[in-house]
């Protein structure tokens, strides 16, 4: 049980906490903090969050558990205005979709990364943002992934292990570089190629017409592109070098199909386009409960 | 009113096509042809269509619309099976998703593309395939292309169009080439895109955790790569050139993105990635039918 969780960036990510942990009664007051003063005033009429500061100073005061689930880009800086100000038994976590590069920026906010803050990431998400898509399913039977160093307090890693649970996630515990790689193959080279896509096609002349006669197989393949630019942004720079990894071997893949392609080479496509049906159907009959 | 319609090969397409002319009453009998008589007779026991022939020639006989959903690299050799067995008001019509390919089919089939032929593509379909998968309402709203040549029949091109009026689609007309063009770049890309991934990342020495790990975004972008390896192979060979021509302007400004990752371009790739959300959500936006 949570007695003050302070939620510092209240948007689809932190909100959809803050509801799941509130229908688990798994949680007493929530604070928000953030930049803009009219979204947390929605959050707080939207029932997501008690009350809000907009100093992160004040907010995290008293806090037994703060949640960081802003973009990226602004970790160290979130970080260096709660640094001094936590509770004595408080615990700190995040949502960030990369994780070396939070726990980077925790060891520059606190001059070490401190045995107390368990790194994590929420894998859901859809392609709204902001509070208003909060909801308190967004976790369930998703996966959270928590990657604590080998100095991590133990009890801190439980605390926020419970938080997850309670809010319906099936958490494991991962290696920050790892965690880094798998997420580059399954997450971020998708959406960079979904946004690379659909930015390629805006370029052609005939733009209206194209976008005009795409069916709903475009529709689902480019829902990512949707996402929001800022978090994209500050992902591709906080995890560019295994994203760079990824894009390259795609890359060279896609040379491939497309030397198939220009000879003609029947077998070749056949086997391709054979194993990724194959690993996606595997994929899909695996993940029953996300079955479409 | 198409007094006997005969459909060679009876999978989704042509078995959806079928049930939504049932439904609209716009038909009289169904006759279907393949060369699997259990997936005939399934079609049967379903009420898709009313009897089958395996032998072409048998099948066409007496039909005044004959539509043909095979995929492209059979269509030379149903052409030529039922050349000389049309009846004199007979309208032959095709479903298939590259254009050109099926108009020199045609035309080597009888010598020259004859003028009751009409090329046409439904632009719906679902991951899955199978008369089982066949639906009423597959063509409800969507649109679907006729590239008829400058010396096709108009009478032929209007039963054509009426057709798909009745099975509820939006038809269009365009030339075959420009077709291939729009088409490659809105379906026939996005396809080899997503079966590239998933083909990709089922090389990866981890990829039973790969795929553990992968969330909707995952799901919705892969989708499609869980289509009928047959026909996309088939896509590949027959429109090659303008598939070419998409991969490669498509990899070339997947290396500017990869160069932006690379040099830490932030502003760059805030631009990529916001043109991209911008068109995504004006293409839905301008869909309202097709909302998600």
């Amino acid at each position: 049980m949570i007695k003050r969780l302070c939620i510092i960036g209240v948007g689809l990510i932190g909100g959809s906490l803050a509801r799941a942990l509130r229908v688990a009664g798994a949680c007493g007051e929530i604070v928000g903090a953030g930049r803009n003063p009219d979204h947390l005033q929605q959050a707080v009429d939207l029932g997501v969050i008690d009350r809000f500061e907009t100093d992160i100073a004040s907010a995290v005061q008293g806090a037994d558990m703060v949640f960081v689930s802003v973009p990226l880009g602004s970790m160290a800086a979130v970080f260096s205005a709660l640094k001094d100000k936590l509770a004595a038994d408080a615990v700190l976590t995040d949502g960030g979709s990369a994780k070396a590069s939070v726990v980077a920026a925790a060891g520059q906010a606190f001059g070490e990364v401190p045995d107390f803050f368990v790194p994590g990431h929420p894998i859901a998400g859809i392609e709204q943002s902001g509070v208003a898509a909060a909801m308190p399913d967004l976790y369930r039977e998703r996966r959270v992934i928590l990657t604590p160093l080998a100095h991590t307090d133990s009890r801190a890693v439980t605390r926020v292990r419970r938080m997850w649970e309670a809010a319906g996630a099936v958490v494991t515990e991962m290696d920050p570089a790892h965690h880094d790689e798998v997420l580059a193959a399954t997450s971020h080279l998708p959406h960079v190629l979904a946004f690379a896509l659909v930015e390629s096609l805006a370029r052609l002349q005939d733009k209206r017409e194209i976008f005009e006669y795409a069916a709903g197989g475009f529709r689902d393949f480019t829902r990512i592109a949707s996402s929001d630019p800022v978090m994209w942004r500050d992902i591709c720079l906080a995890n560019g070098e295994a994203i760079l990894h990824m894009l390259e071997r795609y890359s060279a893949d896609l040379q491939t199909l497309a030397d198939a392609v220009r000879q003609h080479d029947s077998d070749r496509l056949l086997e391709i386009f054979s194993t990724a049906k194959q690993a996606r159907d595997a994929y899909v009959d695996s993940h029953t409960m996300e079955k479409t």
